[in-house]
């Protein structure tokens, strides 16, 4: 079997997942749509698919499942309108920005029956699978303690920050999906503070950009998340997972593994600096994962179900940074 | 000028110092005080001090100086006691679990002009000084964020579980102090989540052993503290610190710098296990300091007001893991 | 311009060619040759292309260049024949095992002005390149001394070393290159000892599995070359650069950067265990080099000489190893 | 039973092992002797120790051992005096440049059957020690090669390399000792390669200031070393043994254990700049390996054999460097 794709936007992550498409054994990239023409014409001239319309994919019958790459704001009509076309679907973080919004898509596709993968790549990276295989090996026993350690080299334009639902719904987001995923609980408490620190346009914006949260589970199993939009070093992502057994973490990664030693020390490179470039393969293993998921008729490693929790997660960390106090899920 | 010293309490930590006065130059070790002969005698038979008893040494013309090395509950009458005597007091943390208690003393100190130095030895270990210096010298930009790491190999017993105060008295007041001195501001506001993991015990004792807490100052840095009572690869103490231009972190420390490679993998050793061999360089170096600054009529670098302020956090932090609500102070 | 590729050979090294090609921009792959029809059935199957014998490949207009993948005694006849019929060849190392045949032919390559490029994939390394880069932008000073450290996870089957010329000429000859790379200054003396430690049969095939190097340049440059032929932890290939300014090292690769901390200690996982997933990245580049140097009608990067400087080392080292003299060229 | 010392020069080393004797419990300080009258008063004023001649330390009741720390052309016939004064012996190294005066030292002590240690400290590095103890434990199995790194900050002074014996004899010959205590077999061959790179006044002092060295076992069992008389990046002692089960590295060390990141990379402090200070920790050990071997009326640890056994493969890497050939023994 061969699942036939079609790739909703071509932008940027659109790309990333057609590359993705192209180099799945047992997937095949059938269709682009997207607004801006030279966008959808560069992918047709790279990978020999169809130039359609969303309608048109929509309505295709050579056409098993799409990625949605679009806007954030149209992710939940064209999941349910597609969902309802009898397409499986996987689709970019987040749902919607509104919980009851996402809420609202999750049941449309339970009620079809269908099939929603979201795209939480991190679960995909290669050395955080290596990690969480580690746990689920038993090598560090019960897990007690998660640290999630996220920096941006620097912060988004001023633009995005406005449409993206500030930095708990747009960053903070993947860390609160890799904490549920570690932690093997559902998190019911959430405390958060939340500075400016690094522009002071991003307060006028109404966001922050250096943020903490601590989440904790029914059994007191604890998770704490660090979030900067600005590190000078590299894009910074790393895990601890520390548990009754022993420790297990993952480090950051460089673009070359080299160490340069002279009389101011001994340094190593800068870390890879673009999220894209840092979860490449992590990127190309969630295709696969859904293509597998498809192939088999297994549900997705990460649901709309999912999306929704993480989603729901931010909104809690929010109201706590600006009420001082735990708020309970 | 030579400063003469008498040790009040023989037991381990008094050990630590009188043998950090024998390496001290321009100090002498005059006394020592236990109510336990041996331990007094163990003393005199390796540095040729003189035993005494506490009162003996608090009317000793040929005393300057005495490290209080006594139980906690002691402290406070004994600080009072001795700088009222004109004797320059190093205490052992905490002055009291008491803040009103302590904060007494603090006043009683001042009232009487006196010197108190409150051992937070942690500032003193080489490469946290070497990392703070990192700091002030601007390699790293405005400070923005701390991380600090704590993990005891085990618990300690619980009988002196119940008299310790607690975790966040005990055990995180280190953290406290550390994050003072890191974020060079004073804290705002205490966050904290606290969850029993390693032992049921533990809650019946009314204390936690697994603790997070998120400090925040009026300029919005913030630092986060991870405390566990068990960590099956020894003694894990670790600093980062991000700021505007960088980041600065000082690594744990194994006994041996050796790595083996086999089938399994590439091995370094578990790390020191125990605090008076992780901070040994530490003991000795506050000692020191303690003596520099006697000689040189100078401010200790830590004092009773220190003691006071990480002890009021400590208490900020048990009523916020208690409420699930920030704590301003 | 597309550069149209012919591979002869679609064992495992020619599938890696076939990969590369299909994934360079400006390359296409036209046609393989193999003498088992499965094996070129499945190339054919994945990148779509013909099926030809070698004699036709030859004789193809549509084909601007081949790699040469197949076994070693056929390196020399099949270079001068592709040269001689005008193709761009690349050709997996060696030209020859016999020194006086693999002059030949380069002489061929240069009488009838071909393009000969050998394979040193380390050259290509995303790693070693940069440490390279590090070198020639001035970072280390002078190049003083070279240390490559190359082990092999387990030796290759008794027939292959048999028809191999040996562990100089079928593994150091990779460092060799490397060296000379390194160096920037051709050796004039080689000194080598070997023995056999792991197995006794190595030894009855008239073969080594343990060997230590030491290359000297004019100037007084040296290189120590370490060899096994077994490691119990993986693929083991480092190297390090001592400079008058400083030094520069690239570490080794394993399959996950993570660290599980526990009694035992802090364990990384062993390294990549096979020389194809640890020069992945290698081969795609030296293909894509390769690709460039016919695009822009440049010398190739690494040439027919090179592939013969590496073979009269190894003859030299070999010669020390049994006479116990420096063997100088 | 406490062991009486004399300390023979006051110079820098006596001084740190003066201190070590100070420290060791078991041992006494009860003379020093120097030409230099104020390095024995420095002494005398620090440890309350005698200062006598070294004629009256010979002939001194209350003496028990000596630590001979005078120049090199003092060792031979000081340890021949004081072996026959019944004194036990511990000598810095060399115990002559010339192999046939030391082999005669040999002889006298074995004669007058007294205890001569010798000064390789290296041996009792704790890290060493710790890679010394895992394979010890079967760690890694069979040994098969030893990797020895060893890299001076600078050169010493001019006038030191003219009467040191040159770059084998100052500097490799400890290098050696460690070689023959990891490989666990007498060497029996010898390849060097010598170079002068870093200031050619070196070249005409007749010495070198780069070399290589190959050490082969009877069994075959092999060891390279690589020393340098530079290294902008302080004092580089490394050691890696490679086994038939793996492998096992002792790091190098540097002052602070703190890392900082930012744009150019993460940087790590320098190394440890100073032999002194490097190797303080074995120092200590090795006077107190010295003590406890005198208590229990054991060997020594190192002896005159060891001494002379390194000095005689320095002889012969020397000789291999000139000749071109490798040197049996």
């Amino acid at each position: 079997m061969t699942v036939r794709f079609g790739v909703l936007g071509a932008g940027r992550i659109g790309q990333v997942h057609a590359k993705a498409i192209s180099e799945v054994p047992g997937a095949t990239l059938v269709a682009v749509a997207d607004a801006i023409e030279a966008a959808a014409q560069a992918l047709h001239d790279q990978y020999g698919c169809d130039i359609r319309s969303i309608e048109q994919i929509e309505q295709s019958d050579d056409i098993d499942a799409v990625i949605i790459c679009t806007p954030t704001d149209t992710h939940a009509d064209l999941i349910e309108s597609f969902v309802k076309a009898g397409k499986a679907v996987f689709c970019e973080k987040p749902v919607d920005l509104d919980v009851a919004r996402a809420r609202q898509v999750i049941e449309t596709v339970e009620a079809e029956d269908g099939v929603l993968m979201v795209g939480f790549q991190r679960r995909f990276d290669p050395d955080f699978r290596a990690l969480k295989a580690a746990i689920d090996a038993g090598r560090i026993g019960e897990v007690e303690m998660v640290t999630l350690t996220s920096r941006d080299p620097g912060a988004p334009p001023h633009d995005y920050i406005t449409r993206s639902g500030g930095i708990f719904r747009d960053m903070t987001i993947h860390d609160f999906d890799v904490a549920r995923w570690l932690l093997g609980e559902e998190v019911e408490s959430v405390m958060a503070q939340a500075s400016v620190l690094t522009d002071p346009k991003i307060e006028e914006l109404g966001d922050y950009d250096s943020v903490n949260v601590i989440l904790c589970t029914a059994s007191g199993k604890q998770c704490t998340i660090t979030n900067s939009r600005r590190a000078s070093y590299g894009y910074d992502q790393r895990i601890e997972v520390h548990g009754s057994k022993g420790s297990v973490s993952a480090m950051n990664q460089r673009e070359a593994n080299i160490e340069i030693a002279n009389g101011e020390g001994y340094t190593k490179p800068p870390l890879l600096n673009f999220f894209m470039s840092r979860y490449t393969a992590a990127y190309a293993a969630e295709i696969a994962a859904f293509v597998a998921a498809l192939e088999q008729g297994q549900p997705t490693e990460t649901t709309g179900q999912d999306g929704l929790r993480a989603l729901e997660l931010a909104d809690a960390a929010l109201q706590s940074a600006k009420s001082g106090q735990a708020v309970l899920l």
